[in-house]
């Protein structure tokens, strides 16, 4: 039996397909013509276009437009001047086709993966999707899979996008990595696709023969090689039960989550696009706790207008229908650098220039988000927050802009709702310490857990060798949330949480026992969280 | 008036003499003849080697011997394969000579600053130094300055460690800058030749003409251009005020710290290598409250053997003459490449693998120095205190390690003390929340307020765009204080703090009265320290 990280939910009997991983082999030689090498790296950019054509395809017949999109992007970037006309540049510096492309793919990565935004994170996963082809191409190599048998378990080092997409559902049961977390891009494909994962697995790439025998449970994140017939009665009868469950959980879509004890908790959704407030509707949320808005500021040559972010807005508070929506103001920094907004090399982005610290430096973009949120707030039940508060300067600041802009809108005839909530992110220590004098003055807290505990604990759980130290139930993580939540209340207001770990079950009773009001997740987790709830006293 | 950073105490009256800053212009060209440009680096090399021993004698002659080893240490970045190789070999990789340099200089200085430690700050300073000699040989630039007059005030956009071994006390007063923050080099510099400094000033060398008269305040941080007479009167009397002060601390080197209420508490120095010790004792210190042992690791092809590191200690505990002194165990982390230790490659090292994290996955590293200060106990009263504790759980697991090598020195006949104190630095949120748990296994506590301001308010002061947020003096700082310092006392241990915050002169008062034990400084605040706590209630 292995051992990994459990990915997504469920349990899976069936047939070992192993994509083998090949490791290239980059050197830092300079190559002699460097007008021939940058020959090599045009045929091979047109070389992957066709092949993701037909990948696009493929996937457009088995899976749908809005799969095959992800493909569109992935086409763009070979016509992305900073992307392609980056690593020719790299090229004429002196270096060889794949190192070039290697180290603009790894600079990329690097400013997408410090992102706490799991948007930014499946960009990171696109970009080396798409170098990683290149690179393959570059080095003659041939990485397709092509899976003809149904009850597969595929295996493989990592999956990008282009493999899953590519997954034919009908035919893949479940899906086992050496490498990746919860929150990799391949885990988030498995809960998006709904099928059982176990990822992080170390080596069962080279463990696992073609052919095998496997029982993947998804729950614990184990693997079972070649089981004993015992083995796969006992997993039958547990993939009956988890099936039924499944049912029972579809159930609960229109039910309230509420304590036996009778207190009423809202189970909300977070979105990063406007269209993924279908999926948060169809699990019966009570609202959206957090709706990131950074999409609206990438892959894009400028500012996005004010009426651009304005419809935006306006469509989830329409699809609302008066249920609360809570949009966080623009939450951007690291290396990114985006044409119109120059940002800082820092060492440690992560305690550097970025989300409300930016936006306060950078008022004429703070404004144009704040103007849309206010025109949009009178089609629904807006709350905004400002993330990455430290300080109550920062949260009275932005409401002194707010006013500002109110004032103007109001001058020009426009109409803005007098009941708008405006709260902030506890996501640093001083602001979870300081909670109730805080309090006196926002009208709510969302607590940001994934941001609070890397600082609360030092440790930035993107980086491997300290990623063991981030642990959401750290007694110093929950006491830090108690005296936030306790801040709140010593005021009247209310406190939520928007990090994963409002959606993690095994945090959720604790959560309910310090009094919580709000947990927001992402869609598919709602319906269990409402169960747990339900449970509680 | 301008108004800059107050760097170090005191006031002058004196002439400007600026030196001009010469912007270097690098551009990214990739020279036609790669081996021509490296011939070009290896004679600006050697040209620099020429300037700096006329340098280093100028220095001999003028400051002695220790100020004079700076520059060996220089001239042997020249002989240095990792600096001179790194910089041919980035040339050869297709960039010209300027920007070679300038780009190994920028990886190295990133490295250093990023570790919060002055040692390694100085160390920092003296690469940019080095470089920039290079880059100006490079670039046919002289940039070397020559003062003629007493009473001098030197105003540069920053100076280097080249530039202030230079400056001979008996003609310069003062010195201003455009650049720097209280850590700067130059800030320590000035504290170390005791003449008074405002850094930070912005444009000081444009605004300021060569031979206007100005008054140097460097404990308001003000510069007065052209005074009249009225205001040099008040400033004459302001410094034999001043100077009398000075005198008056003179007579506290042997007075103890007590309040009114006769509560004793230690005054103990920072140091960074053993022969700080002795400045320490100068000025009167109860201990060392911290003796950091980077140094020992820095500088070198191989890991330090078990017998210099304690002899290092040894020299350290012999000197105090069994006053207190606390070692502490080795913080290195961040993107550092030592030839004999592999790092890892991190988006944010603040947030990384270093210091006991580090410590703790190499044992067989962290033995050899356990081992050293186990054997070293013996002469004096040593306490030892690990780095960046996060959880209990490190600080069971070092102390496992010490039980492991008592045990082993024992047995191979080495005496150990069975006094040695084990404590931990509180310097992550986690340690200050979880203090009243965590005292019941450690000796005793000592705050890291540089760190622990920086998770706390998750600002990293060196990055300039964020560095406004650093304030020691945060509600939200001072209750995690408070915090640890009650902490500790509920169980009966004593607390301590060897960061910056302990030697400001603003915070002592508050310090004082949330009863803290121990304040631990640079030697040359802790006799004002010692003045103010006589103050105390």
């Amino acid at each position: 039996m292995k051992i990994g990280i459990p990915a997504s939910r469920g349990y899976a009997i069936g047939q070992a397909y192993i994509k083998k991983h090949v490791e290239l082999h980059i050197t830092s030689d300079t190559p002699k013509d460097l007008l021939a090498e940058k020959e090599l790296l045009h045929k091979a950019a047109e070389q992957s276009k066709k092949q993701l054509e037909k990948v696009r395809k493929k996937a457009l017949e088995s899976m749908g437009e809005e799969k095959a999109m992800v493909f569109d992007a992935h086409l763009m970037l070979f016509d992305d001047p900073e992307f392609i006309g980056a690593i020719a540049s790299e090229i004429e510096g002196g270096k060889n086709a794949l190192k070039a492309t290697q180290d603009i793919m790894d600079s990329y990565v690097a400013i997408f993966e410090s992102m706490d935004d799991e948007y930014m994170r499946e960009r990171a996963a696109d970009i080396k999707d798409v170098a990683k082809r290149l690179m393959n191409n570059l080095a003659g190599i041939d990485d397709s899979f092509n899976i003809e048998d149904t009850n597969t378990i595929v295996i493989a080092h990592d999956l990008t996008p282009s493999d899953t997409a590519q997954l034919d559902r009908s035919k893949v049961i479940a899906f086992l990595t050496n490498i990746g977390g919860r929150t990799s891009h391949s885990a988030i494909m498995a809960r998006t696709l709904e099928i059982p994962a176990v990822v992080g697995l170390g080596d069962i790439t080279e463990t696992v023969s073609n052919g095998d025998i496997l029982i993947v449970d998804g729950i614990e994140g184990k693997v079972i090689v070649d089981p004993d017939h015992e083995t796969v009665t006992k997993y039958v009868l547990l993939q009956e039960a988890y099936n039924k469950e499944k049912e029972e959980l579809k159930k609960l879509v229109d039910t309230e989550a509420r304590t036996k004890s009778g207190k009423r908790i809202d189970v909300a959704g977070n979105i990063g696009k406007p269209e993924d407030v279908h999926k948060v509707i169809e699990n019966g949320a009570d609202g959206i706790g957090l709706f990131r808005t950074e999409f609206l500021y990438m892959d894009r040559e400028e500012m996005p207008t004010e009426d651009e972010q304005f419809e935006s807005y306006k469509y989830v508070l329409d699809k609302m229908e008066g249920k609360p929506v809570v949009i966080r103001t623009l939450d951007i920094g690291g290396d990114k650098q985006l044409p119109y907004l120059v940002m800082p090399n820092e060492m440690n982005p992560f305690l550097g220039y970025r989300a409300i610290r930016l936006c306060l430096d950078r008022t004429d973009l703070f404004k144009i988000q704040l103007r849309a949120l206010l025109r949009a707030s009178v089609y629904g039940n807006l709350k905004v927050m400002f993330p990455m508060v430290s300080s109550l300067d920062e949260f009275l600041k932005s409401k002194e802009l707010v006013e500002e802009c109110t004032q103007e809108l109001l001058a020009e005839g426009h109409k803005v709702s007098e009941s708008i909530e405006w709260g902030i992110m506890v996501e640093i220590p001083s602001a979870a310490v300081m909670a109730d004098e805080l309090a006196k003055y926002v009208d709510f807290f969302s607590i940001g857990t994934n941001d609070l505990i890397q600082y609360t604990l030092a440790a930035d759980r993107m980086s491997e060798k300290v990623s063991y130290l981030y642990n959401p139930m750290h007694p110093a993580v929950l006491r830090l949330i108690k005296m936030t939540i306790d801040g709140a209340h010593s005021q009247g207001k209310w406190c939520g949480m928007c990090g994963e770990m409002a959606g993690d079950e095994t945090a959720i009773a604790t959560l309910v026992a310090y009094g919580l009001d709000e947990f927001s997740m992402s869609a598919s987790s709602i319906l269990r969280a409402k169960q747990i709830i339900l449970e509680q006293e």
